[in-house]
């Protein structure tokens, strides 16, 4: 799919899912576009676990506790640690996110739904460690992000945004010119 | 261009640029890229500015002295609030990131280089508040980005990035199955 579609067709998938498994080819191509996602002073902070495995699915769902992504047969789990880049400073938020939205347009490309759950994982009772124990993910990194993997069993939905002129602008606030 | 290729393609360029104008009809797609991208709860923290005046260019190049893009004929400022999603929490710099990816994305797939920069905008020298006087913006929004737009005039370069099975894994921590 052109690139420009893929942007304008992503949505946050919170429907039902197709229980037909996913490719291992295609899980792999949705990590080469995390993996390919930009990162500050190139550290590189974000790492990948693609699970297609049902009890391992399961059981994370179990952990989650999110009503997203329960019937997906599969799912993409994002790790970061908090690499300094330079002065101090880490971009591991900017990089993980970069990574995510490359693995959600690749999914779009691919013709699967997702939906960025993160929320719920970096919510205050610990999901995220929970979910991380399961896979077996050491303490230096911090799982943030599910993302449901799979064909939509149920419409989608496309939330409503504000007009492009209170968003975007050319040479200067709120100018059109 | 395909999304998958793009994502591929993409690079940091941070080389001379060919003077050519971008066609307006580009930079609206560049923006509709940011537009389009996911939020936290929807909440559309992210704002953009395309500029192609060239006497205002020249003005925000020498307020952000970075030598990245000082030659490109356009630019994009990527503008955000930290809008509370809930629970007390924001997503602005994620929502940022992923529309900041997305334009990276269009970007290349429409035939054009460019460059995340980030740091030094947000730094502590206050430069990222300059160019947003430059361009009108109130206090509410905070100038974290600038991404300029065009040709590549020398030969693009990629960064070396660590083997695929350092940070990607199936079904486990550095598992393969």
């Amino acid at each position: 799919m052109n690139t420009l579609t893929a942007i304008q067709t992503r949505s946050s998938y919170r429907g039902k899912y197709d229980p037909t498994p996913v490719p291992r080819e295609h899980l792999q191509q949705l990590l080469e576009a995390g993996v390919a996602a930009p990162s500050g002073c190139n550290k590189q902070t974000t790492s990948f676990i693609a699970v297609d495995d049902p009890d391992l699915m399961h059981r994370l769902s179990e952990l989650s506790g999110s009503p997203v992504g329960q019937t997906a047969p599969a799912m993409i789990l994002v790790l970061t640690r908090r690499i300094l880049a330079y002065g101090g400073r880490t971009y591991f938020m900017q990089d993980y996110a970069a990574a995510i939205e490359n693995i959600l347009l690749a999914a779009v490309s691919l013709g699967y739904e997702s939906c960025w759950v993160e929320g719920q994982v970096t919510d205050e009772d610990n999901t995220g460690r929970k979910m991380a124990d399961a896979l077996g993910v050491p303490e230096e990194y911090a799982l943030v992000c599910f993302l449901p993997i799979g064909k939509a069993a149920e419409p989608t939905k496309r939330p409503r945004k504000k007009p492009f002129s209170e968003r975007a602008w050319f040479n200067g606030f709120q100018k059109s010119e």
